[in-house]
């Protein structure tokens, strides 16, 4: 197959590397010549330029432009295709990308391969970065069921665990496990931050073990990748928001009204539940 | 040295373990026959006994009881001490601690080796817990500067870093670092599970990754020690949970109001302030 890919970071290069030892043809686009250069020279793209008319044989193409550039992309890509031609993104929200898209061509599968590192950029494209992960699939009642099973085929050939869902359930359930945590995170960095006694703050820095750690990991990671998570999937963002705070509030009225029975069996509960969110 | 150890749960032992190792005589109390009798057949104690008048002869004796079983521990031990004994205690919260014990023993020096792993009991005791970990001595006005020099002795001959502050810092920093944590990744688990929509509540434990299970790692963990965090350490919890929900409330009054300058900026911060916390 043909495969178009528009954006040579981490997730388009990293699928350009496996669906090309899969044996498809690669078409890889990128702003950048050098980074075009960069993915001929590595045979990580059969071809590459900054020309979107490079894409005109794709039979699917693969958006991985960041979302801010998705539509218009989408709308100078248009001229250069024929309607037979799938569209998939790999936006990390996807009710507005879904609504913003599908009107503009029938044949669009939203998707997200919930996959990544620390790194970002065709130097950081990596073979097998989508095996067990998720990659989730968000066709709406428009979306041809052809164009569903193309992409779906493609997503299951990188030994993703494949998911389908409505873009909003998308939306809401990242919005919990890894918007949300990102602000709670990143809230308990700035917090301990606050303490105004410096000898307080050095003890806490020195003392700070791998609890510390784990907790405020993702509150340190990409500022833009953080804020952008909160400006796409806002209203999802902003209702985890409140009820992550209405839970606070419980906890704290539980510890300064020394309701200790009921501390211990919240943290019993929490305990027990955890283990639901660690099958993948 | 003749060392003498009440409590031989997973500190108690591990600190048995390793000063036997360094040519210490280890004298062993533990309420449990059973356990008496394991430390005995295991070599990790040369006597034990469930009886304090086996410590008679102990030079220095580590209180390793939970913190609520401390003061009664201390006072059926004093009878049986000689007054150049020096007592310290283990427990993770200190002001509360060297408030009851400092007035019935003047050798007694708070401490707090901040180690520890999953488990819990003499059978998860093991050598070098505290290598190159936290070991914190609170020692006040009236502690004998003789008894901080024979304990710090000790705890740099386990390999620990040694600090030593005043109780109330120690318990301020350990709320902001071991403590909120707890209390911020629980609440983030009872948020998750308080979406109503079953669909939703499914597609996040399925979407969960590493980023969920960091952040949720410590909420997830031992209820009894968490609830027991907040009791011991109680006005200090509340005072680092009152400054998170401050700063929470911080971003989510930046989501709501679009300032993605703002947020992106904070997030910028918290992944430069993040190191300096990670120096252990």
């Amino acid at each position: 197959m043909k495969i178009g890919i528009v954006g040579l970071g981490l997730i388009g290069g990293s699928l350009a590397i496996d669906l090309r030892q899969l044996g498809h043809t690669i078409l890889g686009v990128s702003r950048s010549p050098k980074t075009c250069q960069e993915a001929i020279d590595r045979h990580i793209a059969h071809q590459a330029s900054p020309e979107l008319s490079l894409l005109a044989p794709a039979e699917v193409i693969f958006l991985c432009t960041p979302i801010a550039a998705l539509q218009a992309t989408v709308e100078q890509l248009i001229p250069h295709l024929s309607p037979a031609t799938i569209l998939t993104d790999v936006g990390s929200v996807k009710a507005p990308v879904v609504e913003a898209i599908a009107p503009l061509w029938q044949n669009f599968v939203g998707g997200h391969p919930m996959a990544g590192t620390a790194e970002s950029g065709l130097d950081a494209a990596l073979s097998g970065l989508f095996i067990d992960r998720a990659y989730v699939l968000t066709p709406i009642a428009t979306t041809p069921p052809a164009a569903v099973e193309i992409v779906s085929e493609l997503a299951r050939s990188l030994q993703s665990k494949l998911y389908q869902c409505r873009p909003i359930d998308h939306d809401r359930a990242v919005a919990w496990i890894s918007h949300l945590p990102v602000m709670v995170s990143a809230s308990l960095i700035a917090a301990c931050m606050s303490e105004a006694d410096p000898t307080v703050l050095d003890l806490a820095q020195k003392f700070a073990s791998s609890g510390f750690k784990d907790t405020s990991r993702v509150g340190g990671g990409n500022p833009e990748l953080g804020m952008m998570m909160a400006r796409y999937n806002q209203a999802e963002v902003v209702r985890s928001l409140y009820a992550y705070r209405h839970q606070l509030d419980q906890v704290i009225e539980q510890i300064e009204q020394q309701n200790w029975t009921e501390l211990e069996s919240l943290l019993e509960k929490t305990g027990s539940d955890r283990p639901a969110f660690l099958s993948s």
